[in-house]
Order: structure tokens, then C-alpha cells, then sequence
């Protein structure tokens, strides 16, 4: 690979963030263009503004892309009920792909012939960013300074900053007891204090949503209205995408809903324990789980279900701009024209259920299924046929297992 | 259809297989053997016994099936984390096949050429008890006299088993306000009230799980051993299937958890809203995927998420007894060997949630995970490699794009 | 169901559905409307005409639905390789939904309230024709003669038709040898002579493609040229899809391609012999998966193989009007935007083998493949990390197996 | 990676391994064992033991494994009816995982730290060699010279060889036009003038199948008989795993049948060329799915037909000896138990087809199926009502399309 002449940094303003900025311009003489995207992770951006500034950048970007993020990115993957692992909303997975875009664009914009990301070589982040890239851009280098560099501990690192004159926050100088990544759509932590899957992670560690013990000690209810399988309404009243989704984080977090403490298998070969919180997303999927009870047929609905895993493993391993990704939302999108209507969850005390749900797109049949006289709408006669013919080929095994003695 | 001699009937004691017995003698002309299982629906059978002797049953079956039921049925299909619809843990659907199939040992034992089962036909008891029973014994009539009788109302039904002097519990006299389905799996209510999927499940249906208000203030932390896939002991105490079961309900019903209010597609293919409580089978799901997660290796545990929903599709359709359903379990049990280990749960306010596991079968590697030098278990610069050829396959894809301009 | 008054009788000009014609006009006292359609058949219809007139259909349609069966159905089929069992080209199958259409049309445009079929009760397109029939109008009566009348003999069919002076060939008052199907894709020939499963097919059975023993002693080099998945041309020669497949039915018969003895499992649950042509169909399929080879990437063909059973069930099964047919179509087509090229296929004796193939949009690279030096297009050194890391969880696994002992 | 003292090399004894056997010694000065497996490749072996020993070979072994690899990796792999991306019989990528079995165990057998192969880093073997040993024995080093030395052209090796007097056969100063791996099952051709997709592959490519205008003039028809799964005989004679599958080679060689000219999807990213002649395999596909049609089940057909795009995956990726594709042939094992019965192909220039098939354990039932009086084995009314619950789903959506207008 050649010498990068200029670099767009996905750069969060945080101790190693600005290391990797100094660490590029030493190590390859290039300029760095910083990009540092607001995708609802709840920090102020300005402060990252001022120290790339400070540290020498050539070009600084600070977008909000949190309606982008919510409206092309966590609701198409939501359509889907995805789940990594049975249990895991990929709230990390699902946003490395639109800040690489961005880098990108940025890099096209700026004339850049390289990109750089802070993730490790041991974790999926890497490989979401890699794999995005190359996608949008084969051409594109990418730095990944954690896979490069011979700073290999943290007094390296401190000491890189202080030969540099990077500012190291007072909580910055220990190493931290966690590892953290958050969004608009979850928050997860990992590492140090969370490395041993036994034990029950300390409390300090949960951030954004409350401990279910002191969530509040009365229910309450709320609806959430769906178009098309997206979510477009709370409790009757009209929001954005990323509204939505920082409404129902709010009254998430508040009733304790969202907590996960998961071991997953990485894309990367080893497992990793990992806390989530997804307070939101959580309301969401129940939700959309709801809704889609009384508008999907059955068919659509079990088809989804045995395409969800695969489309979880590839948004979970970097794949989102794949083809095979693409092709699977193309089946899923497909199958969410009727998926509109309200639902009506109970939220307390960390968990969130299902308790009524409503459609003028509704399939569900009360002529149909009831216990009462139904008019004629079903002749139970009709199953015995059903069933016949469904068994002849139970039948015929039968009868030949009878006949061979196995 | 030639005339049945003699019948054997899965016999509750309730005033419906009450009628459907003596209907039997009356239609048919031929003898009733009554069937009457203990799988932990939490009834006296004795009264069934005597019922049965004062209608004339002509030979009398009351068999305890709990731990066959949960060490054959139960335990196998938790090995696969079995949900349908994403939700729904199976336990009505569980139990049919075991009761067909000691029907239809029974006819054998007692050389009647045909069984009858109370189930009606717009359900999907019957497909499963008619199922099971052609797998098993493909020259057997089956009776459904639902489908076959001109006894259309209750008072119709009234007026059956008032002329031919079939006792009628005075709470009975009415139409009961949904129908109810129980075992030691779970308790499954519909009908009636509860046809409107919009509206809320009445606080009465609910009954064997305290509404999560009024369960204990105060967590409960259990521990749930597991050999090979299946619960061997819960709080360090090594019990029996059926005695782990009971001791999960307990617990479970205690705190609220287990509770589900679902619209599911109907294998006779129209949507029904059914109200679930299944406590004990919530903790074991959660507790199954909390020990899968360090013993199972990844390509094991995305093979089960991707054959799950077509498993458990199998089982709700009623085929359980079908070579294709044993082809998906031969696959699942071969995962379970090193499933073995203990899980730690939090139960509180309707919650039960994973937050500890360990065993000697683990194949988390604190070695190659963590953030702390980790004395060359793993090479980051690997990674670099791995990411190279992934990603190959994306570029010549970016590349055509390119070229091609779309 | 009610008397129906007027009836779209899907009406072929043979025997059969002249006796249909005449007893549904006795049976029901209804008005009859005939619709006999070219689907490539390789029939006159105009006798059709004639003979319906003749029996008092009330209204006649005679249309060529060759294009549309083509374009809109054998087309979007083969974008998935479709086959059925491994085998199976699904010519029968894939007819049956169009000619329902085009009948549930008809009724709209004549005000009739129920249309007919001549399957029989054994089948699968009695379950094609009426399932398509559900899905297009729910309303709609469907009328199965044979599942209904009482003429149960060959000679109680000649009865009736002598007795309604129904024309009778000479060659149709006995028993016909076998009973076939033919349209523009395939012929189907099955019962009879060809009931048992051990005995080689007569010669005489096969009647669209030559004996390979009688084919040309010369190998025959044909090009087919693809846009987005659908064949466009052959040698050079654009042409629209009827025509397209018409030429390739041509080639194959003319060199004995597409002949098949199958014996597969019905939906209706017993499984049956067929002896298939499909001769261009044959070819239509090597081209295309020829094409596919370089133009679509890994990732869309995998999926694509992995989702086809499914999809080739659908249509087998006569769910092609269904949700989850159009969400997999959804997907294949999304899947096709660059199947543009063109193949190079050797006919010879019964086989059609790919033996070139090339496209503007191919993904092929020769750069990377190649055993020359390729310029740096491929590091082989990161073979190793991508192996590596693919290995890390096998030997995981492994050090849990020494560790263990199994 | 500490220096390996001891290595066992995959010595096939040509002029590659011949100069890596001679590299391991120079390079890392350790001692060389060499292991060279007969797989039916159809080359003297002895010259091999002479050659290892002239190059100084610690110890040498040759191993006759033809019964074990088709024992237990081709019959296994058949049983599933594998073919990669629709077309390749894996006949390369069945063989690495025996061989590196066998090298893990002469490891262990004679001290051996590290195992080394011949493959190259573009391709797919190095993957399934390296995957495999993983899987065996997590710490034994692998070696990989292809990917390790500056030995970079064909002037390179051939000095390499002279400056240590390895012979160096008359026709192998060149480049050869092509390269070639051969086994049992198969011969593949790859590389140099097959390197362009667009071009006919020339004639002297073929090395064990004649050209199918040069096959006999007649057909020949040959039975080929099953137990379990597995072919037991040919022409009632029966034989030995390899001595039937080296019997196919035969038969289907004479006739030019199993060529196959295909562009695949590689593991490690591009797309390559290859030529594949399979006869004895082409022959067990297609009557191994003959006696499948009569034997399996519907439901386990589709299933396995579902299965196998994912196992064939696996095993072309490397991933034999993976836990994912052990649970798969669990599976595909369990449905093999009837498979037991005779086929009749019709063997004729270049082509192989069923005409034929019977067995004791077949499930096809004349009786279900015949056009003739059934005498009562099937209801034909009982079609309707099985069609009237499989259209109600339908139904409920074509009504709400009316319903909503669309």
C-alpha cells in the first residue's frame, strides 16, 4: 500500500480517537480530515470540534444523522425482527455502516485517498467498517491504526498523548473498567469488569435505562402506531423516525425495559460477553411483533421468520451492503405493505408486553375463528379432508414400517 | 367408514368428552374405553374414573404421564429453543402427540378398532391428534365428533346430557367465558372475551401466574443446572423432567413471568388470539439459550436459529411424529452433547433474565477475548487478512458498479 | 354453496371437457362460458370453437396466451433455476395459475359467478386451479366435476356422451395408454402404462424430443443471449420470450434434450411417475445458471440455491398467487439486474452442456485468478489471516475436545 | 511461530512437493516426513517412496485410503445428494480433509510438531487443509510454502531444483498448460489456457472421460443397487465402496459422461474456471436420487433438498470436520434408514438417466395413485375440503386487497 496523502478520520473525540489523529499525521505526514457523526449517542459534538482543531485537522465534519440512521438503517433492520443469537438488536452492528458512508462521501468530497477508524482487531467494528468500505469505495485505503501501531498498552498510549500534547481527561489516565459504544439505538458495554460471563455485571455499569427495581410501581400503557412496518406514531401523536425512536428510549429507560447480558459468537472467530441496553428497541420489536400478529399472513410470516436469522448474521458480520442482504430486504420490505396499524403495550418493571393491537389492515377473522355459530363461514367438515390428505404420506411410512418391521 | 366396535376416547371428565362418551355409545352402538392423562394440568383424575364407571365405560385408562411428557416431549423440543411465531412456546401443541400415542397404545392393549378425541374443527388439536395417530397406527378409525354431530349450541349440548342423565356442574350450565387448555407446560386460554385482538385480556383469564404487580418487591436469583441440552437440577437440587418443570412453574408463577397475549396463524388457516402462561417454560428458554451461549460453538448455534422456526412449525402443525421433524431433532441432539453447565437468573416482576453461566464445557476463551494483553492468543494483524478476503468478493462487485455505472 | 347460474368452464375441446360442458349445463342448469387458451400446446383450437358452439356454450373465448404464459411466468421461474425435487421443471405447475387468471377474468367480464376445471381429485392442479382462484377472487364458486359426479368409468363417460350426442373420436372410446399434458414449456405424460415406476417409459410415450439414439451425429454449438436474467436471443437473433422458447424447443427435441422419468411426491400426499420434455426449458436452465457463473457474486447464488426448494415448492404446489412466493420472487429478481451475457451451449444426444460464456457484467476476474503473477491484485498473504480466523473457533473446539476427553 | 523441528508433508511426489520437501529442510533445518496417500488418483506411488528417500526424507509413508474415503467421506457426502453452486460434485474438496486427517495423525504417530501442504494462497485447498487441522489438533503448526517463500516464478523453482539436485522431469521444465488434481471420484482442471471463461475448453484438457461423439453408439443400461444410502453393487454384483465407485469411473468414462466446464465462487473471494470430469459420481447422483424417489418421503426430500445447498457449502468452504456440518449429516443420516433398493440408468454419450427404479422399502403406492378404480385407498371429495383450508388463508387476503383496493 502506498503513502496515504489524506485521511478522513471517523473520529469521536475521545482520548484514542485523537491519538490515532497525531498518530496518522506522524506516521504517514498526511492530513487528516475528522468526521464525527451525532447518531443519538447523547454527547456534546462541539468539544470534539474544538480538539481536532487543536490537534491539527485539515477538514472538520460533524453531521447529524440521526433522522438518516433511524429512517434507512434501524427501521429497514427492524422490519425484519432481527435478532443476533436469539436475543441481540445489533445496536452497534447496524450503525457502522452509515458512518463508513459517510467517510466515504467524505473522502469523495474532500479528494481523500484513505479512511481510518478506531476499532480494535479483535472485535466485529473492524470488519463493518472494512467490508462497508470496500463496497462503497474498492479503491479507498483503509487505516486501522489498532492493527498497526506498537502502542500496546496503556501507558504507551498516555505516553504518545503526553509527547503530543493531547489533552487526557483526569478519568482518562487509569484504564477504564469498561468498554462503551452508544447510539440512538442501544448502548453496549464490554470488556475488564465484564470479562468473566459468570458474574453479574455491576450495576454502574448500566446507563440508559434504570434498574427494573426502581422503575416505576405502575404499568403504563402505551400505543404505538405502524405504516408499512415502520414506526410513525406514540401514544397518537405523529414523530419522525428518530423522534420515534428517542420517545420510546425515554419511556424504555424509564420503566427499566431493554436490558441484555448476552455471550455472542464474534464474526472473528472467539466470544465475547457484551451488556446492552436497547430500551427503545426493545418497545419496538414487541411492537412490530404485535402488529404484525393480525397483519401478515401466515406465510409471509414464517417465511420472515426463517430468513431473519441469516439477515441477523449478515447486518451482525459487516455485510450490510451485500447483495445477499439487499435481496433479503427486497423479501422483507415485500411483505410489510399492509403492516399498519397500533399497538398497545403494558411497559413495567423491565419488561414490555403486547396487549392489544388494531389494523383496518387486519386479516384476522372473528367470523372466522369464533366459538359461536359463524354463519358459514368455515366448514369444520372441510378438515376432515384437510387432515386425510395430510396424513396419507404418514399413512403410507406407516404402513410400510409395519410391513418391513422398522 | 365401517362402524366402530369399540373406541377409545381421550377422556377429560369434563362435561363435553362426557357427552361425546355416551354420544359415542349411542351413535356407534359400540364400546368406550375412556383415556384420562396426568400431564400436570392440576386436576383430580379420580372424579374422571367415577364419571366414566357411571357412564358406562367399558374398561377405564387414568395414566400419569408427567415425566414422560417432559423427558420425551418437552425436553427435546426445549433442546431446540423452539418458538412459533417468534413467541408462542408450544405447549399445547406438545402435549397432543403423547396423548394420541397412549390412545392408540391402549386401543391396541384393549383391540379396539378406533379412538375419538373432543376436539373441534376449527382448531388445530385436531390436525395434531389425527396426525399423530395416522404415524402410528394407519388402520385405526379416528372419531371427531365435532366434525360429525348436529349438536350445534349449548343447548343442544344441555340437552343431550340432561336426556341421557350426564351430570352438569351448575357452572357449566352456561357458556363459560373462554376455553382453557392446561399442563405442566403451560395454560393456553381462548374464545369468547377474549376474540377481540384489540382489547385486553380481562385479569380473570389469568391462572397459574400472579399478575406482575403483585409479585414479590424484591428479586429472586435461581440457578438452573443443565446436562446435554436438558434441566437436571434447579438450585444446586438434582430432580426429575417433570420434578424440574413443576419446581420452574412454581417459581415462575411466583413472579409473574411467562405470560403471553399472541395472534397466531392457524395451521386450518385463519388467525386466533390465544392468552398464554407458561412460567416454568420461560425460565427454561431463557435459561437453555443463557448455557447454549458458552457451550455452543457458533456454527452450531446459527444451524439451530436458522432450522428453529421450521422445527417448530413441525410441531405446531401436529407432526410431530413426521421422519422430517426427527431428521431436524437427530441434528439439534447432536449439538446438545457439551450443553452442560449452570445459569444463573434473575426473576422479578414478570422478568426473567440471564445474568451469569458458567461451565466446565465453555468454550469462552477469556485468553483471546479480553482487553488486556493476551499473551499471543490471538494475532490482530490476522484479522487484516480475514477482512482482505471477505471483503474481495465486495469490491469486484463495487468495481462492476463502476464500470457499468449502476 | 348455491346453485351457480353461469360458469367459465376452462375448456380444452376434448372429450372431457365436453362432457364437463354438457353436465355442467344438465347438473346445474347453468349457462356455460368456454375459454380454451394456447399456451403453446401445439393444437388447432378452432375445432374448439366449433365443438363448443356446437354443445351450447353460451359464450366463447379462444385466446393465445402464449407471450404472457412466457413473459410473466416460465420467465420470472427460471430467474430462480427453479426445480422441483432435483428434477422436476415444473411445466404442469406452472401453466395452471395463468389459466386461472385468465378464467377469473372471464368471469368478471361475463358476470358468471363460479368457473370450472377437469383435474381430477387425485392431482395437484385441481389444488393449482383453485388455490390461484382463491387468491384472485374469493367469491368466486369453483365447480370440480370430478370430485363430484357419479360417472366413475370410462364407459360411463361414453354413455354420457352418447346420450348428450357429444362427438366421440374414434381413438377416445377406449381407455387412452397414458394421460398427457402439453403447453409451451413442457409435455407431461403419466398413468397407465407408466404406473409402474420399475418399468422403462415406451418409446411411444415420448412425443416432443427425439429418441438421443436418433438425434444428429453432430454436436450442435448454440449462443443464447440474456438481459437481467431472461433469455433475449438465440445466435445472435433477438427474439420476444414465446419465440425465444419456441426456438430453444425446437433445438433441444431436434437433439433429444429434456426428457425425464421422475417419480415425485404431490401435495395432494401420494407420490406419482411422470415422464417430462422439456426440451427448451432444458436448455433455458444450463444458460441461464451459465450466465449466473460470472455475473452474479457468491453471496446471491448461494441464497439463491438455498431459498429455490422453497420457491419451486411454492409453484409445485400451486401457491404462485401467494405473499411468500412474491416475497422470494421479490428477492431472485433483485437478484438479476446484471444476468446479462451471453452463453455458448454443445447439444449432443440428449445433453446440453455450457461450454463458454461471457459478459460486459461479468465478475470474473482474471487478475485475481490467475496462476501468472497478478500484479499485486491478490496478497496470498492474507490467506493466512483469513484462515486463521476461521480457524480460531474449530480450535476451540478442539482444545474443549482434548481437555474433555470427547 | 517457533522453528518446527519435525514436519509432516503432503507429498504427492511431483516437483512442487519435491521442492518444498527440500525447502522445510533448508529453511527451518528440521526433519521431513513425508505422507503420500493413494486416493485413486491413478499414479504409481512407489516412485514417490524412492524420490523421498533420494531427498532425504526422515520417514516416509504410503497409504492405500481408497475404501476410507469413500467409505466415510464420498458415501457421506452423496447421501446428501451435495452439489455446489447447482453443479460441482466436490470432488476436490472432499479429498483435504482425509488427507489432512491422515498428516495430523502420522504427526502424532512420529513426534511431528507441523504438518505443510502444496496448496497455493489463491485457492480453496489451503483453506479446507488448514481448516482441517485446526479442527484435528489445535497445536500442531501448519505450514503453508506457497504462501511463505520468494520462490515466485516457474524460473524460481526450477533453479531451486537444480541447486538441489531434485530431478526435474523432461516435460516439467515448462509450464504446464493447465493444472490438474485427481482423486477417485474426480479430475479437475484449472488455470493457464482454461483461464478464460468465454473459450471452449480444448479437448486434451479431458483425461478420463471420452469425448461423448467418441462414446459407443449404443446404450447401455446398468443397475446400480442401494443399502442405507450407499451403492452396494452394480449390475447385481456387489463390491466394496471403492471398488463401486472405481466400477462407475468405468462405465461412465466410456460413455463421456461427467463433464462438467464451470465457473465458481471461491472461499477466498474470486470467481475461477475450473474442468471436472466425475463419471462414477455423475452416475451415483443420479441413481442415488432415483432411489431416493421411491424410498424417502416427501416431507424428508424437501427438507434434505433445503439442507443441502448450505452442507455442499460447507464442505466446498473446508468445514468437514466442523460441528455444523456433523449436524447436518445427522440429519441427512436419519433419513437414509429405507434408502435401500435398485436403479436402472440408461448410460449414452455423455448422458446418464433413471428409467428404472424398485425396492422392498419403496412408498410409492399404485394403489393411491392409480387413473384405474382405487378400490377406496383414496376419497377423492377429500380433496376439497384439504384445498378449502389451504385457500383460506388466501381467501382472508384476497378480501382485504377488495377491502382496501389494494
Amino acid at each position: 500500500m502506498s503513502q496515504p496523502k489524506k485521511v478522513v478520520l471517523a473520529y469521536s473525540g475521545g482520548l484514542d480517537t485523537s491519538i490515532i489523529l497525531k498518530w496518522l499525521q506522524t506516521e504517514y505526514g498526511c492530513e487528516v480530515v475528522t468526521f464525527t457523526a451525532d447518531l443519538g449517542q447523547g454527547e456534546e459534538l462541539e468539544p470534539a470540534r474544538k480538539k481536532a482543531e487543536m490537534l491539527g485537522a485539515s477538514e472538520i465534519y460533524i453531521d447529524d444523522l440521526r433522522e438518516e440512521f433511524v429512517r434507512d438503517f434501524v427501521f429497514p433492520m427492524f422490519r425484519a425482527n432481527a435478532v443476533y443469537e436469539g436475543l441481540y438488536l445489533l445496536g452497534t452492528s447496524i450503525a457502522r455502516p452509515l458512518i463508513t458512508k459517510r467517510c466515504v462521501e467524505i473522502a469523495q468530497e474532500t479528494g481523500a485517498d484513505a479512511i481510518a477508524h478506531g476499532s480494535t482487531g479483535k472485535g466485529n467494528d473492524q470488519v463493518r467498517y472494512e467490508l462497508s468500505a470496500a463496497a462503497l469505495n474498492p479503491d479507498l485505503k483503509v487505516i486501522a491504526p489498532w492493527r498497526e501501531w506498537s502502542l500496546s498498552s496503556r501507558t504507551d498510549l498516555i505516553n504518545f498523548a503526553e509527547k503530543h500534547q493531547i489533552p487526557i481527561a483526569k478519568d482518562k489516565r487509569g484504564e477504564a473498567p469498561f468498554s462503551v459504544d452508544a447510539n440512538l439505538l442501544h448502548t453496549s458495554s464490554e470488556g475488564k469488569v465484564l470479562e468473566n460471563p459468570a458474574d453479574d455485571a455491576p450495576d454502574y455499569v448500566y446507563q440508559r435505562t434504570v434498574n427494573p427495581e426502581d422503575a416505576p410501581d405502575t404499568p403504563e400503557f402505551i400505543e404505538i402506531g405502524f405504516e408499512k412496518g415502520d414506526a410513525v406514531s406514540v401514544n397518537g401523536a405523529a414523530m419522525s423516525p428518530a423522534t420515534v425512536l428517542t420517545k420510546l428510549n425515554e419511556l424504555g429507560g424509564k420503566h427499566g425495559i431493554g436490558r441484555l447480558d448476552l455471550v455472542e459468537g464474534r464474526f472473528v472467530g472467539m466470544k465475547s460477553r457484551g451488556i446492552y441496553e436497547t430500551p427503545g428497541g426493545t418497545l419496538l420489536l414487541e411492537a412490530h411483533r404485535g402488529i404484525e400478529q393480525i397483519t401478515l399472513d401466515r406465510g409471509q410470516a414464517h417465511l420472515k421468520d426463517e430468513l431473519m436469522p441469516r439477515y441477523a448474521e449478515l447486518i451482525y458480520n459487516g455485510f450490510w451492503f451485500s447483495p445477499e442482504r439487499e435481496m433479503l430486504q427486497a423479501a422483507i420490505d415485500h411483505s410489510q405493505q399492509h403492516v399498519t396499524g397500533t399497538v398497545r403495550l403494558k411497559l413495567y418493571k423491565g419488561m414490555a408486553r403486547t396487549v392489544g393491537r388494531w389494523s383496518d389492515h387486519s386479516l384476522y377473522s372473528e367470523a372466522h375463528v369464533t366459538f359461536e355459530d359463524d354463519a358459514g363461514a368455515y366448514d369444520q367438515k372441510d378438515a376432515a379432508g384437510f387432515i386425510q390428505l395430510n396424513a396419507l404420506r404418514l399413512k403410507l411410512l406407516a404402513a410400510r414400517k409395519r410391513r418391513l418391521g422398522s
